[in-house]
């Protein structure tokens, strides 16, 4: 099998668009930074664009497109929304209504994409730092849970923040923050380190989205906020029409990881 | 006199309210980041958040008003924005008209308002690391220089980052970076360090906006994206109306400059 790790991000996006990959893209380009996706009606981007700018760390925006392009003209120029993710989610009045590998008969001229920032751009810089990435060692997508810490509203959309949760050996959790505080653009730090309880999540094993990992003996759970945030905020605040990446199956763009390090 | 350095900011933001203070804020409320100010119909201002976004360095987002809402209430949630900063500028079709120290009568239910960091809250941080700061040095305003630096158009909106300079002694420009990159909330770090010529600067001593400062033997000038940003793209897109801060004359915000610290 091909090394898809070191794929340049163009052909892996050909790959998914001819249907030759449509699992989860973990572990795929990892030099490039992956993107979650919403797509809204115009007269709902503003709201939304509210949204993300009062909460950067679930919502960091990478690139908004021009009303009725599929092209996200900042993050990957050469690229086609429509097709370039391997599996999309399509919500009415946030429910869930289908899975589909392909958008383009969806498409409307005043549809609105955002590309806002993933967690897996910083997994790179935690293994390169010997810090383990547990779904990456299990070839498994990483686990996601509804929290009890409510988003800052903006209009339409409000709702619960989502995580993704790796679990760190104990004496590896300072470092595991400095890593990511070097990317505010993709969650940056964590948002709570320790109890799930206190943030409302009551079994790991049981996660919202994604798959379950285990915690092995002196391992803390540490979450970080998670861009599937806007699918929680799309079914309680009962979005019109939106479309999202399906979890795990991100948009690979252009951008190499260490465009979005601080330093 | 007293000393305004360390006043609460909400006896400061009074003291303005009452115009018994109406010139610029340098040196006010010091542990408090201060906010520059743009004003926009709510027609326009989906276009101004996408141009924001698309434009973090120059034009950071701290807070986007409810539109009709005078109130800011992420950053400041007693304040209002119609009548506590020193001095307003008002524009027409991208044309300067009045110079106010009040806004309440121009106030409309369909205003919204931005409120952009401003690079006076790392001044403190570089002061904390004894690296000069000139204009705070010699009481002035900082020196302001349209660039040809084009920003990132959104919409209606495009025209040249503007940028605020800095002398540092060449030995400390390092640090200056350094310390800077912890808050990207607020401008972050520099955006071009040595020859002015290079970003369009033709006249040190000739700033736009601000007061020209002298440049001493051994320093080297450094330059920030500036929030004034917004008015040179106001001038060049023609916004139909736009309330800002006058340059210099910035809000006092509740948030500590330390909580838009990274670390």
């Amino acid at each position: 099998m091909r090394d898809l790790r070191h794929l340049p991000p163009e052909e892996a996006r050909m790959r998914i668009r001819e249907r030759k990959h449509t699992t989860p893209t973990t572990g795929i380009s990892i030099d490039y930074a992956q993107a979650n996706l919403v797509v809204l009606n115009k007269e709902a981007a503003y709201d939304f664009l509210l949204f993300c700018t009062r909460n950067p760390k679930p919502c960091p925006l990478l690139d908004v497109t021009e009303a009725g392009s599929p092209v996200p003209m900042l993050t990957a120029p050469g690229a086609d929304l429509r097709t370039d993710i391997p599996k999309y989610n399509l919500y009415r009045h946030g429910k869930l209504i289908e899975q589909t590998e392909d958008i383009t008969s969806y498409w409307q001229d005043d549809l609105v994409a955002f590309l806002l920032g993933c967690s897996f751009t910083f997994e790179k810089s935690l293994l390169e730092n010997d810090i383990p990435v547990r779904q990456i060692e299990l070839n498994r997508n990483v686990p996601m849970y509804k929290t009890n810490i409510p988003c800052r509203p903006a209009g339409r959309f409000s709702g619960p923040m989502v995580v993704s949760m790796r679990p760190i050996p104990s004496r590896q959790v300072a470092k595991a923050v400095t890593v990511t505080s070097r990317y505010p653009s993709v969650h940056g730090t964590p948002i709570h380190i320790g109890n799930p309880a206190l943030i409302g999540i009551t079994d790991l094993d049981k996660p919202d989205y994604g798959d379950a990992v285990p915690l092995y003996e002196g391992e803390v759970p540490v979450f970080w906020a998670c861009g599937v945030t806007p699918q929680a905020v799309a079914a309680a605040s009962e979005a019109d029409f939106m479309i999202t990446h399906a979890p795990g199956h991100m948009f690979i763009t252009d951008v190499k990881d260490q465009q979005l390090s601080l330093f």
